[in-house]
């Protein structure tokens, strides 16, 4: 049978206690959130849904074709021009995803020959992306500048070094500075994907590499995601304008993939503006998950300080942990619960999320929930 | 300088005359669009638009998150289940593109081990979905069974062909027949790309497996874009549900990827509610290719005769197919223009999408404009 295989994986993770279900949920649902990524509380904002809606409506309900034949709308190039004057890039491309910003930024920086040294707490789409690239990969210790910078020196010729700004597990920065350091005495570039730092690090959320004094430079590159913090779909890769260029040009999941939909570009767009109106959001996100933290490990939980708005407490099994998510739920309130194979590191953890419009209730509620449901 | 190996490739590009620029449309062209992939006109159809307004009013201006933590709304479910059954097949798993999905269905169904064998002209996703996965890749002539069937015959042990149905360039068909009777002479599984298939072929637009008996089948996986005759955005992969299942625990570019936003999914439900009332539809758009091909070819032109609703005619170099193209548009008609390096076989063409809601006036007037543009 062709597919045979599959059900003897499928038993192995049922013995292992690792099979995942899809959970659809409800539009009204009464459940306490921690566990989507809608960092600013955005997705359901009135201003956030018109963007969406007269998008839609003026533009229909796809953009028909790839960025370079039909599926380029003035509104594709406005959220580009905005989103790269806010995150202080010279230019920007969106994209449909996030995942196909970091496959496309990674690959097309990366030729024959090249070095792409990546952070070993890398996302699976940057992973990807090395996977893809035509250069040569080498991985090196979580957050470990110095690895990084001894790697470069192996190397002749063009070469990148690839990391998170936050580790999208366990929520912690990387040492931003230091590795465009490591990477400026060797002459590479730094590929950042900020998918967790746009809309909470940064003056008024304009990311980590504008907090690091890095947008802008000309050897940096971020990636974002608009499907975080904007509340909407897509993602994006900001640079100096020859990059950028050179991404029209040479990014397969730019060229061979259909334009982000004009509902997902007005939601993205509306977000960034009420964003750049009330910037006091992004501090209000990062207040919760100090507080967030502060309490649980008041409480004795195992968690690590929150560089974002991620924070991870850690759980002693998978199998815990999938129990400890399901009695939270119970009791009111939705975590994320991360576990092998989707953790580096083999450890089980919750993931919650800090939201700038959880109250300080919500956060007692969801502090008391976690605690009282605790393995 | 970090990134100056790209100015050599852009100096390179220029020299070639390849080199591409991004041109935003206005919400209101009076340009008549025979470039898109919106091949049943649907994408600013009133019913689908407010299928994507009453998603995003309803859920919000992005899905919040993975499929697996907050990202599955009930409407994902809905439109999974629809498709599925509107298609033939006993599951299906919706992505946020047709390039993720491509890039899962490759990836998760060729294990350490496994072989896929892969036709020369498949698109990029799969493509890059076979570099991806861990088994061994070998490519294959296009459209070409026999080979298929040679290359299975080497080989022990989990396998896949891996097909577009009908090839985006030159909108020939896949021999899906012969593909499934070599993959079953071998136990292998067959996967296809049905991107510009679904809405165009089969009964009612049920898609290229469907009309070939293929649909359902239990060694058949399918995937398609809900961004081309559904006039969205998104991707779907088809299957068994147990390849589904799998599809769930094992592809990354499901499970490290923000859900389809509300508003793609909305509009895609909407747009195959539409289809499955108006059957119509899918013929009317072969029946406008065929005419497009039969008065392209009175005149003179190159052309392939087509097997859906993609329309290619040869140009003698890219420099004049850019020009032909450009002429076209000046003369009202935007057509689409593949040149290396996006041809498989370095060959430029302009290629013609045929649509459902095309008039006869308008293929008379695209016609016209082509010929009189002629290089
Ligand atoms: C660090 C990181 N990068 C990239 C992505 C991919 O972004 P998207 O979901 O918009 O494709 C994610 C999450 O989904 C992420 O956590
Ligand atoms: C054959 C084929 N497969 C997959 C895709 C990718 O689908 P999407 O654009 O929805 O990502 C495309 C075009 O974009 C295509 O032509």
């Amino acid at each position: 049978m062709a597919f045979g295989w599959i059900d003897e994986q499928a038993q192995a993770r049922r013995r292992a206690g690792l099979v995942r279900t899809l959970r659809p949920r409800a539009a009204d649902s009464p459940l306490l959130d921690l566990a989507s990524n809608d960092y600013l509380g955005l997705a359901r904002h009135p201003e956030v849904i018109k963007g969406a809606t007269e998008a839609a409506r003026r533009w229909g309900g796809g953009s028909t074709g790839s960025r370079l034949v039909t599926g380029t709308t003035e509104l594709h190039g406005e959220l580009e021009r905005e989103l790269a004057a806010f995150c202080g890039f010279e230019a920007a491309l969106v994209f449909s995803s996030g995942y196909a910003a970091n496959l496309a930024a990674v690959t097309a920086l990366a030729p024959h020959g090249s070095l792409l040294v990546s952070d070993a707490g890398n996302h699976a789409s940057l992973i990807d992306g090395c996977r893809l690239a035509r250069g040569t990969t080498q991985v090196v210790a979580h957050a470990d500048h110095e690895a990084v910078r001894k790697a470069l020196g192996t190397h002749e010729g063009p070469a990148v070094a690839v990391s998170d700004t936050v580790f999208s597990v366990d929520g912690d920065a990387a040492p931003l500075a230091e590795l465009a350091s490591a990477c400026r005495a060797h002459g590479a570039g730094l590929v950042v994907d900020d998918a967790h730092g746009l809309g909470v690090l940064g003056s008024g959320g304009r990311g980590a590499p504008y907090a690091a004094g890095l947008a802008g430079a000309p050897d940096v590159v971020a990636t974002v995601t608009l499907s975080k913090s904007l509340g909407s779909q897509g993602g994006a890769v900001l640079g100096p304008a020859h990059v950028i260029d050179h991404l029209v040009n040479a990014a397969r999941t730019f060229i061979f993939d259909t334009g982000l939909a004009p509902a997902a570009v007005g939601a993205a767009l509306a977000a960034l503006r009420l964003l750049r109106r009330e910037p006091e959001r992004a501090e209000r996100a990062r207040t919760v998950a100090a507080d967030l933290h502060a309490r649980l490990t008041a409480e004795g939980h195992e968690t690590v300080r929150p560089d974002a708005a991620v924070v991870s407490v850690r759980a002693p099994s998978p199998e815990q942990a999938v129990r400890w998510a399901a009695d939270c739920r119970a009791a009111g309130v939705v975590v994320g619960c991360f576990r092998p194979p989707s953790v580096p590191d083999g450890i089980s953890r919750l993931r919650l999320t800090a939201r700038a419009d959880l109250t300080d209730g919500q956060v007692e509620h969801a502090v008391r929930a976690i605690g009282e449901t605790r393995p």
